[in-house]
This record gives C-alpha cells, sequence and structure tokens, in this order.
C-alpha cells in the first residue's frame, strides 16, 4: 500500500469515528510514520484500540484543544481528552513555532490520550531543523525499584538530532528492558527469560515468563532507568498538569473513563546555533566515527539509534507498506461510517 | 569541617592555582555541595587533578569565558579551557536567566573540563523553582552496542524538579551499569562480576574484573543505554560547538592539552506553570505514591532519586562534613601559595 493511500484510509476511518477532517489527517499522519518506521504496534493498527474508546466515549471525537503561551517560550496544552496523536501534533506545532522565535520552546499537554510513537514527533521535528526531546506519561506496568506493586509508567522517551541534507539520529525507548510482548513471545514458546527483565508479583526478580507477565517490567540498569521512568512522568505527567503515577487510568481497564495522561515537547532551532554546512558536517563526522567501529561481529556493524527505523522509513516509501489484510479491512470498516455519520449530523 | 570553611578552604586552594577570587568561590560552590550529596570523588578532591593540569598549563586559570545570547532562549558559552565548574556556574546563570524571561532557556557550553557532579546544578536551579536537564560530554570508555573499541563517553546526566517548601527530585547518573571502580572493587577482593557489567576488549560480556578492565564498561539496557549517551553526547558535545566521542582529549592521558568538553543545561521555569502551592502540593503526592509502596524487603523501603544524597546534605549541613587529613593537607599546599603567587603577580 502507497503511504499516500494508507495516509488517507487511516484518515477516513479516523473521519468515520467522528474526527473533523483535518483533525484526522494529522492523527493519522503520526502513526502512518509509525508503520513507515516498522512500528506497527504503534501505527495505524491503534485505531482499533482509538475507536473502541471513541465509541464508548472515553475519548472525544470533537475535542476543545486550547494551546495558552504562559511565557514567551512555554505553553500548555488542554487536549480536552481528544486522541492523542491530535493533541500531540497540536503541541508539537506550538513548540516549534515557539522555537522559531525564541531558540527553545516547551509545550506541556494535559487531557490526552495513547499519543502514537514517539519517534515520528522527533522525525516531524528534525526534518523541520529542530533538535528535540519529548516524553509521555503511560499506564502504570513498573514497580519503583525496592517495590513490589506498580507505581510509574513505562514512560516512552524520544530524542531527535536533525542532519540537513542526511539522515538525523532519533532514539524512542521506553524505560523497562523488554517490553511485555518479548515475555509473552518467551512463554509461548516454553524459554525462560534472563532473570533481568521482571519480577514476580512481590518485586522479586524471576526467570518464569508466567510468573514475569503476574508481576512488574523491570526498568532498565535498576535504579537508573527507574529515575529515568520517574523523570519523563515528572515532566510529561506533573508538570504538565495531567495525571501522573497510579492517577492516571488504564486505557484498557477503563476504555470509557478520560486517562488524562501528559506528554511534553521540547524543542530546541538548531539553526541559530550555526549553519546548516556546519551541523551537517559535524553530524556526518559523528555518524561515521561509530559507523567505523570494529564490530564483535563482522556480520552485525555497529548501528545508530533509529537507523533499522529510517532504512523501513525509505524502503516502504519507495516499495509500499505492508498492512495485515485484516487491518484494512477494519479500517475501510469505520471509513464506511462516514457517510452514514454525515446524514446523522 | 563546617561547610563555610570547606568551601573557604575549597576556594583559598583554587586561588593558590592562579584563579580569581570570585572564579574560585563559584567553582568551589559546585565541589562543595558534591561533598555534602556524599559524593566526595567529585566533590573537593577533584582539585587536585584539576591543580595537576593548571600546572601543566592544560586548564586556563584565568580564562576569557564569553556568553553569547544567539537567541532570545539560547546562549552559547565559551569556556576558554576554564576550570569546568567555573564554566559550569557561569553557564547555569544564563540558563537561568533566560529562563527567567522567557520561560525556558537552554546554555550550550564548550572549551570546558570536567565540571564536577551534575547534581549540585539541578540542586541550585531547584533550590531558584527551576526544573533542569543538563548533561555533559565525557571521556571514552563506552563501546557502541555491537562495537570492540571505546567510542563514546560515560555521558553524565542530572535532572531536577523543585518541590516548593520541599525536597527536589534529583537523579544524577551516568550511563554505564556500574562505575569503573565498582569492578576494580571486585579485583580486590577477588570476585567475580556478573556479565553485564563490561566486555572484554573485543567487546564479548565477561564475568572477569580484570579483563573488564581491559576492556569496555557496558551502557544500562544494551542498546537503550548506547542511544542514551550517545543523545547526551550529541547535546552536550556536538550541537554545543564542543569536542565530542573519540575527540575528547583524555585528562588523565593528556592532562596537558585541552579536553575541549562540552555541557547542556536546560531549564523550565516552573512558576510559569502555576503557583508554588499547585507545585508544592504534586511533588508532596508524587512522593507519596512512591514513598507508600510496599516494599519488597520490609528493611528496605522505596527511595525517590536523590533521597540518599539530600539526607547526606542535611546530616552533613548541621553535623560537618567529613574531609580525609590527607585531602585537607593538599588543600592547605595550594591554598598557601596564594600569598607566594600574590607577590609574583
Amino acid at each position: 500500500m502507497r503511504e499516500e493511500e494508507l495516509l488517507k484510509l487511516a484518515a477516513d476511518a479516523l473521519v468515520g469515528l467522528g474526527l473533523r477532517r483535518q483533525d484526522a489527517l494529522d492523527a493519522a499522519g503520526i502513526l502512518v510514520l509509525g508503520d513507515l518506521f516498522g512500528v506497527h504496534t504503534h501505527g495505524v493498527s491503534r485505531i482499533e484500540s482509538y475507536g473502541e474508546r471513541l465509541d464508548l466515549g472515553g475519548i472525544k471525537a470533537r475535542p476543545d484543544i486550547r494551546v495558552e503561551r504562559v511565557a514567551p517560550a512555554i505553553a500548555t496544552v488542554e487536549g480536552d481528552n481528544g486522541v492523542g496523536p491530535l493533541v500531540g501534533v497540536r503541541a508539537l506545532e506550538s513548540a516549534m513555532a515557539m522555537a522559531r522565535e525564541s531558540g527553545t520552546g516547551i509545550a506541556f499537554a494535559r487531557g490526552s490520550n495513547h499519543f502514537g510513537p514517539i519517534a515520528p514527533y522527533n522525525y516531524i521535528a528534525s526534518e523541520a531543523g529542530f533538535a528535540s526531546i519529548i516524553g509521555s506519561s503511560a499506564t502504570t506496568t513498573i514497580a519503583p525499584t525496592g517495590g513490589s506493586e506498580a507505581r510509574l509508567g513505562n514512560s516512552p522517551l524520544g530524542c531527535g538530532i536533525p542532519h540537513p541534507g542526511g539522515r538525523p539520529i532519533i532514539l524512542d525507548m521506553a524505560m523497562s528492558v523488554v517490553a511485555r510482548a518479548k515475555i509473552r513471545n518467551a512463554l509461548k514458546r516454553g524459554e525462560s527469560i534472563p532473570e533481568t527483565w521482571a519480577t514476580d508479583k512481590e518485586g522479586r526478580p524471576t526467570t518464569d515468563p508466567k510468573t514475569a507477565l503476574d508481576g512488574f517490567l523491570l526498568p532498565i540498569g535498576g535504579y537508573k532507568g527507574y529515575g529515568l521512568a520517574l523523570i519523563v512522568d515528572l515532566f510529561a505527567g506533573l508538570l504538565s498538569g495531567a495525571a501522573y503515577l497510579t492517577h492516571v487510568q488504564s486505557w484498557s481497564d477503563e476504555p470509557g473513563k478520560p486517562q488524562n495522561l501528559g506528554h511534553f515537547f521540547f524543542l530546541i532551532d538548531t539553526r541559530k546555533l550555526g549553519p546548516s554546512s556546519w551541523l551537517s558536517e559535524r553530524m556526518n563526522d559523528f555518524a561515521a566515527i561509530l559507523h567505523s567501529t570494529p564490530a564483535a561481529d563482522a556480520a552485525k556493524p555497529v548501528l545508530l539509534p533509529g537507523e533499522i527505523e529510517l532504512n523501513n522509513l525509505e524502503r516502504q516509501r519507495r516499495d509500499g507498506i505492508e498492512i495485515e489484510a485484516g487491518l484494512r479491512e477494519k479500517l475501510e470498516r469505520f471509513a464506511s461510517r462516514a457517510g452514514e455519520s454525515l446524514q446523522s449530523r
């Protein structure tokens, strides 16, 4: 499927679910970039769970998103419980506008929902010349170091550095050693897991995937990952005015309730630091130093963060995006509602 | 030793090494806070290695530090190869001034040196009402994931969130699973180390501390910590105009050469986001949620990042700071030079 086709289908599906056309296009743009990067778990497949919540009234199809400049380089964004990627795009736009004027800008969003993968926001910012640090609060899945109850989210963090005329460097990561899906896969295959991945429900490390799935994900680097997850939540959840820690509603347990997720978008206009030739030269050199590192295994050269995703992007923009037939049908079904709902409005 | 006494002694030592009085006081303030936090490896003990390099001309005692506002909320700071904590304080002051005006501000420092521990900068920012993200480039000790040669530094990152009327939350961490000192201690005790700590010099995980010391530190979470270390270097080293990756000179191998380290100081004025009572209430609640987590081991309650250091700060401000006799004598010896050098200038 071509990028433009998928974008149209995803936007039509969101319009079918009640969104305004422009809002649907903006939100779909983030999800389609997720698919282009190969992160299909966070791509247009998410429209299904968004749709469930839109139908239940857990997410508002036509929110009144309000952006308030509280300082020349700080904006707060009230998402009014809109679809996450829509709130995300509005906040990103506001941060870009401030950074263009002041050099840097930070937008704090509240009243939001799952906002898709982070890499697309970093990518859009990078292509426009902005370095970025972006984070979100999330449903609780991690126990604090030494604790035996999930109290914080597996907060995702994305960072991007533009490379004029070349490829940006983009790191998009959550704070757990692995995602729950990886533990579920080990269970399916009947394998044990390393004891660094997760704990049982009393907070003790385990190698049994079933025990782990009843317990908690372990953060990277022990107390360091715990600390990082908590810092992301302090910026994205607490300072933004959104929910944080255990105040975040689980979208899967309570799909009909607003989550009040928060995000932050911190941008720097790199053009204020030097001409693009200066940045381009340094980024080329930076990448070359890492790429030329002798590999421990000759078959596996050293990569930069985001390199696999940017390869996927180039390939899929050229050859088309693979979308499962079942997902395509679901999106078409949502899209077909658009005609009906237009009659009733 | 009382805080004021140690501050005076450390400043006198730096004056003895050729610094101007005010510069010496500002730089000493950071190091003394390091000791107050209990991070003695990054406290006034550093004045010894700074002194060695000052004597060799590897660091300039009286640099011409220039702060340039390249945008309302971005400053670049040319450290002119001054003592790191001095360059750091000047950059922090500039970031605070910009954040007061614009809400946020970022200062990029280049031409700098080891700038002490990061937590003191986050602490000063927090006490003044600013949330902060601060990082530095560092000498290369980490191999990229899959690589068998050190190409990036164990870049330190510090984050702070103010808590009006209460304790800030401060996370100060480097990107390796453990510091080299911990591997050296295992060697001394004749113990093996977990294979997640380090690799041999071909980049293969090892449990032998001696092999590990000849090899590289492993970053937290594998490619995630590698990515984070690299992002810190992109902000602190590359965007700042300083050295990055293998361009950073090792201060221990080449003490007589400028390192051209870089730092970034990103600040947000939290008072623009809401009244201090609002922030205080949320920070109290945030801390209470984490502190009330049932502990896996009842004897080890859940802690917040920076909590141990802030306990040390309170205790040592009350009871005095423990400084080794040998270190005290060294500082006094440096300080005694002040009289002599004043004659000769």
